[in-house]
């Protein structure tokens, strides 16, 4: 078997996020070639926090408005409780040592993962490159994710 | 590595079906082999619009009842807002001249994909092979999926 | 391709849990080497039914109350409605001579397929050993995930 791991980071919640990331940095920590590909839900991972839709039609703009970016917004898929369970699963998370989304993503650069962001959803959600954050590599559509999948051992899709 | 990908649809939810065949349309135009395994909730799929459970007892036909068939009823697993969101998330899929679910079927058969239904899936909810959509190839079970898994080197569950 | 799948089973709804059972026994028994990988709500699976959260702060009781552990109680990911879907499910599952979470733990340690518990899960959700039931064979992190997945042809996140 070869050493590529390839994975669709398709949801955008904080439990799903970062099983991706701990799958993502474990196995480059242990000498695999990992890449992210972040797709629908998932694009919100890797937009600014602070980026709004301001082009397209009223659709994009309420779209983008629902469905705002940046690492730290994101909540648990169970027990969100408003905002109650997601910040005690935080506070859980600091008690163990374990990073944050956003210090998952920094880790994940430093041990040489590449992120992937959807230009089918970038295109659908209105979503511009100066909207994502800087840890991206590269902008690429399914014809990208297939070619890293196809050379992949491990592929998987959260 | 080989040149063949197995995806489970378990998921009926717009965007884990559209994700879905996205990646195997994209695949088989790169010549990749490509089966869709279509179990539980994903079976709603391939199944015809206006099938209804006719056969079985009155559970089978009240899982028939709430669990709709047809590739134009599914919605998003997030921001459905009774359907708002849904038809929105059409719309913008329109002008981003994105086929809808039954184009997507359309287009993966001619590409090649192979089309399976879970018989197991079929029985647990009194669907029958008429109440499938002419698409489906194969009526098969998980002994079936792991044939043509063991065989593929992109394995995704959707 | 070799002879190995390894499955993260990342949820704890009745449905995805089942589905991963299918997967692994259908693949054990024709021959692969199965491993299951237990991880964040799916650690619920591979708990004890009474066991409770003593340990830790009060955070980790609470969460611990909320998502109590035990096969049984897993609930359908739609169309639970108050437990009635879920036990609607599970009486067309005995009907179609399907067996439960319990009966397909036991069926599957029959056919050799490997159970993991996550560590880190554990930790942060304040669950012990003790906690588990005595169908786990290894607690490990994901080092040893990964270790499995890379060696694996059919790698799923359920």
């Amino acid at each position: 078997m070869n050493n590529k791991g390839t994975i669709v980071v398709f949801s955008d919640t904080l439990d799903k996020v970062l099983a991706a990331f701990n799958i993502a940095t474990g196995a480059a920590s242990m000498g695999m070639e990992v890449t992210l590909f972040f797709t629908f839900w998932g694009l919100n991972v890797v937009r600014k926090e602070r980026s709004s839709v301001k082009g397209g039609n009223w659709m994009k703009r309420m779209m983008g408005l629902m469905n705002r970016g940046g690492a730290a917004r994101l909540k648990l898929s169970k027990f969100n409780m408003l905002g109650l369970g997601t910040s005690m699963m935080k506070r859980l998370m600091e008690q163990s040592k374990l990073p944050d989304v956003k210090g998952m993503i920094t880790m994940a650069k430093d041990l040489g993962v590449r992120i992937i962001a959807c230009n089918t959803t970038m295109d659908l959600m209105g979503v511009q490159k100066d909207d994502l954050i800087p840890e991206v590599d590269t902008i690429a559509g399914v014809a990208k994710y297939v070619a890293e999948a196809k050379k992949s051992s491990m592929n998987l899709f959260i």
